[in-house]
């Protein structure tokens, strides 16, 4: 659950929050459903009505939630406020001991959720959570490999999170070594890996996370450029061991909401990845039109279509209106 | 009326809608009332509490309502999202079927309307509704050029109208021939009628209006360079048959509500060329200075008074707070 | 769609709409979604955003949408204002041209639509929108009939409504005459059938009605007395043919949204007819405090859980708090 | 202009204020607008966005405001929080130094104003303010007297204005002195004359004041009983000096908004004895019905149509859903 | 930390939440420091900007935070909703993990706290949150019988509470024996200690009380009659060993907001018994017309003066408006 | 008090205002305040709950208001809207008549005010209100001086204000020459004292300001850039007497509120001052970055930490989320 600050109040004086629901994965399940793709987010909740809630609003998106467990008092929450000019957008974490951080390996039954499956995503943020959220992220990323689904994973590496003893170093690689698709940022690999461009810049990183995990076909990377608060550049490139296939870049100069921008990235990527199989360059293009879009919209959900993407894609950035 | 989804949300994942009224004609009459010339806006309107709202707005802007009929089951509705950067504003029109499509000849007294009044203004969204909206309109427009009123229009092409069966094409060019000025911008007269700019660019676009409609005796141009969804340029021309008259250009980078953008460049038109009448350069400097400044508050009507238009007219365009 | 003046406001006067979505079919299945039955709702819909925000939020309840079938160029509107004290309540109904009152036979596969259902509900306003849906409405209701389904119906009748050339006395019989069970109150009966209560008041009004359609095995009623916009009484009777079963009758002292109050009574008379077929008395009572409970949120659909329905079935009407 | 504490919030901790228009004379023009009798409102405005935003609202009710004069530097404004159950309403008056506390006479060329002009109100609150404004309230009275105009006002007194050195007692006598009509409440009464009901109770109030004020032909007094800040009774008599016409009384049970009942009950009442002039018993019945409806609606203005008083009027209050 | 849907929605369906801070010891001090008198209040939170928020507010209300202890990763969270008519209100706890739950004996000075303090009140609910709680609570309760303070405690039972092993029957004892004065209502008293009325009623509650903790000199009663969520009774007891001394009662049919209802009875008998020592009768008599007021704003903390609450006792409870 | 029209809305056309609290040397109490020096305010206030309403935001500020006297009949109001692209903010002012308006000389006791104070601040905004304002804030200088304090001003130059008959060259210099630390803007000094920048610019401002008070020990100047009302460019400098001392320059892209901006300069500055008071060059860095940050946050309080100027002093202005 993500409680915003209204517009661009502050947190330590909001006397009403925006209610949205996100996170990682759930982000890019969204993603999918909201572009056709069947989706379904596996996770622990409470019971109660803000359980609820959450489960409702990815209804809505066409997320199912048949495997989703219930057990624990709360449900995570993060409380955001968004950044100006020079102040930076803050969020304060409050996951802790949350129905997910007390998951326990066995309590979610794996071979029920992949039966039909094709996909498994996860993001870096689950392991972050508590030893308990790690051990089952471990526990499914090993399910869904021996089942031969694909696995992806995002990097995904916040500060602020990773506070229960184990540094990120040692928890991600047994996880990101199952994967076949890593999303990261250039802070996500040296942040977790050490891993530093060298003067190839990201072509660099790329080589050296399929080096360091090598059953990894394709890695991809978001490249975002601050020059302050409401404007980014942003795109993203996709390697396949052979090449780097780049996306365009896109100047974002009023950002609406740019939370789940790399996760709406990585939902567009699998989109492209799964309907054009063989074609990198438009599934990089696709991701990075889809999460271009996604700075737009309020929330931690994408809420564009296909066509709107493809819009984009094709070139028509003017944003005029259609009448 | 119009149904607006609040900030930068999306019409699909709307909770409220911001209500406003507006219109081609209606805005460019609450331009001129607000600019203090006396203006009343004909329509055909159902016998409700919304249309009453309607009446109330427009009086509320000193826009005079005498003439309106009364009849039909509905107002015309459009909904309308604001754009963002690369996410082009949306609109979706509920207008079939209202009491303004329903309208037939006859309805309305041109007669009792035109008493006393010397400027007639019409525009493409009109007769784009439903042929018998396309009669009145031309019922009207000889009416007005019968009692030897000043007729104007604005060519207002819109792509997502025009389902009646007729097109644009064959629908406008009786109704434009009567007209004294012509208003439009390149993309309506190359779908209107087909007209490109040639090597002279908008100025060929004048001519080869001014060829087809010879009553004419000037035309204007509205010059929108979409840079992204918040940021155009903007500018204006008029062409009177021997000379272009341009207005400086600006630079629109944080645009508040850009529907009625043009209907206030007419307005402002308008109000200059009745004024101060020989003076085409401040007519044109005036309507682009007060449509400039129609972006910058919400709704469809301009709410700047002929002082602001002439600050920024004077090149004051440092946005400092007046105090 | 619902289009709502906030707060008490006028819809004359109001610079904002709360939207819900809503409409007596879409109500009675988000009512039974909600308490965990599996319901689904068939409609036309246009091709739009707010279409698609349509399907979200019946999503978001848990009502299926599988065989809503597209087209048409709008939806349904209606406009509503609370009313409060002695100021009644008011309804604009913008539904003529919408999507389901062009609707046609053949353009829904009802053979498709009943596989593996077991109960038909409609209500008596899809008849009042115009021919075609009610020619649909008599097709869907004979499809049912012949596939075996339980159908319902609630006469629902609106004044504002009817206005394509029949009157409801002429269309509802047929349509009537299938139903197995049939909710409605003093007035429908009145409006529609001419059915007056004698001096045994509304049983004798069932019994009327079932004189008349002697395939309903159960007839119910419910009854509001309105002693102002915010206080009303509410209570509903079920008969059987045989008994009269009375719910204990609510004081619902101020009323928060009443708008779907009678589709959440049939929401729930049609789950306790499920859950426990022979009870009766369960039935009407649960449908009565399941409505009740309807009155104190805002919105169309029911939010409220079956634990809550039947804690104020077991007599507890305090309303404090739960901590 | 009113300012008032959103909801049940209160002044004291409020974050934003909802803006209206109003004002003991102001209300009542705008409710005979309303009802379709030509009305304008004078007064003395600043000259600033403020005060053409209350010409924007007299306009959309359609009251005219042609003879309105400009001058001073504010306009006057009162704060207001709505009251609930025992916590009374509050307003915090601040309207020392307006443009119309500081008026003069011959500021107002009340000749002009009067052309054509049948009927002339006033109310306590004007002389309240300022010595100016009560010389300028005399001189609109005495010029309204010589061209034979009726002359009504409303007693209104209100304890926190009357600060500017003389007493209610001492000025308004020679104001009311010249009054066809006077309404009050017996409050009113006896703070600004001294009267008391006796044994007779209002009635007697009826004959103090036509006995002290000869030229008064009708006496009205609402009678409200506070049963709490939600919950009020309402009605209100007339008197001819023969008969004392009684409405019947309303139960007030939810009030929205209990600001400018006094003011609607004297535009229905100047409505009632306009248009049916006769007919005291219709006069009093409609001015209790306008004003029972004004207090369901936010703001001073009341919104209500004649329709809907006649509903009322007629019986009905049960407040049912017009649909 | 309060998070409450607005209005009447519930918290399964907001979009925003209104944010609130309260708390049972910090309305009391709230209360106390609204009137006037000088009020602390002591707890953990953590380091973010969520706790600076929450002791700006107090600031506000001129409560000193000056002993406040920083540490732990969470504050505590309740949200709420408002019930209406049968639909109770709802309260869904998040404050398990919390500093203050999470606190530890020895970590506040209560030395330092209470030098030239008077007066330590603590409420039942610190002691249900955790273990921990429950012993500092202790520790703070014989700091203060110490150093010869008056101790005062609220039962405030709260069922959804008290998870962490223990119950309240275990916990409360020790910590009821050092008070000088007990507040609670009939259900605290049974819940936490088996104590029930007998043909006295409440006045037996109260000697039961006194007879069990001895030390007691007064023990006071909340007396809420819950008509519905919207319209309860209220009125509060107050026994000194030999009189029992019984506010009137009062009727409060239009509940804005219950929360801090009975911590603002505390209050208000607390500034009743400092200010006027010997009075019981009108002690209590304040603390219920305080709280009677309570109920009529929105959020936990009592926003009314000692003007307002003494104009209730006096009798006046009409809710006219002042002006 | 400050009443805005929400977001970019025009006053002329509000329904809402927001309401916040602020004035030149409130801002800078706050600002100082927030940063954790002891800071009080001292003014005159009517007795009225908004008055209250100023005092508790401050307090919420950690700003003391022990010796603030009241009297008078209002609060000083000013409305603001917020400018856009080429649309200047603009500011009414409503503050005539204001309790600190009518303020005389003897009304405060300085003595009192400045006991235990180091440093008293004043701006160019209290003189221009009233003749009596200027005189008590000359009293409060000479006070000030006269037991060492330091003494720093604002010159803040507005046109709209300074109209009770002495011109700003008349009143202020004798106010001036008591400070050891003046801040202005290149257009105050003009407006104020006829000094005008020479080839040398801002630095001969400085020089020629030193010239003219001698007292003054430093001089500091914002400069501030309009690109338009969204877009701004800002930075400052301070000259001891020998050094020019320049900030960086921000580039203020998406304005959220500018008011305030030089107040919390003034504020960064004084606290640079105090904390490392021989470090001119960290002081106006501080000043600078502060008031960078305050452009990004609604309302004229500056609500930014120490930790978080210090970021972007330190050349973080990616704006990059903290997380």
């Amino acid at each position: 659950m993500r409680l915003a600050a209204p517009g661009f109040g502050r947190l330590g004086h909001a006397r009403q929050l925006d209610l949205y629901f996100g996170g990682g994965e759930a982000n890019v399940a969204a993603s999918l459903a909201n572009f056709g793709v069947p989706a379904e987010f596996v996770t622990r909740l409470p019971e109660n009505d803000l359980a609820q809630a959450c489960l409702r609003e990815l209804h809505a998106y066409g997320v199912a939630t048949d495997h989703v467990v219930f057990g624990g008092s709360r449900m995570g929450i993060y409380f955001t406020e968004t950044g100006a000019v020079a102040r930076p957008g803050n969020v304060i974490y409050d996951r802790e001991h949350s129905a997910i951080a007390e998951i326990k390996p066995g309590m979610i039954d794996w071979d029920a959720v992949f039966e039909g499956a094709g996909w498994f995503h996860w993001t870096g943020i689950t392991p972050a959570i508590s030893a308990g959220a790690a051990e089952v992220c471990l526990e499914a990323v090993r399910a869904a490999r021996k089942r031969g689904l694909t696995v992806s994973c995002d990097l995904n590496y916040r500060k602020k999170l990773w506070k229960y003893g184990k540094p990120a170093g040692a928890v991600m690689p047994p996880l990101v070594e199952e994967c076949d698709l890593i999303l990261g940022n250039e802070e996500d690999a040296e942040k977790v890996f050490g891993i530093k461009p060298d003067a190839q810049g990201y072509l660099s990183v790329c080589k050296q996370l399929m080096a360091r995990f090598p059953r990894a076909k394709k890695i991809a990377i978001t490249l975002r450029g601050s020059i302050n608060a409401n404007h980014n550049t942003w795109k993203g490139v996709l390697y396949d061991g052979n090449t780097l296939y780049e996306s365009r870049q896109y100047d974002i100069t009023h950002i609406v909401d740019r939370i789940g921008g790399g996760d709406s990235f990585m939902g567009g990527l699998i989109y492209g990845l799964l309907t054009t199989p063989g074609d990198c360059q438009r599934a990089v293009e696709f991701a990075a039109a889809a999460s271009c879009l996604k700075h737009t919209v309020p929330g931690d959900f994408n809420q564009v279509s296909v066509a709107e993407v493809e819009n984009l894609m094709g070139g028509n950035a003017s944003g005029r209106v259609n009448r």
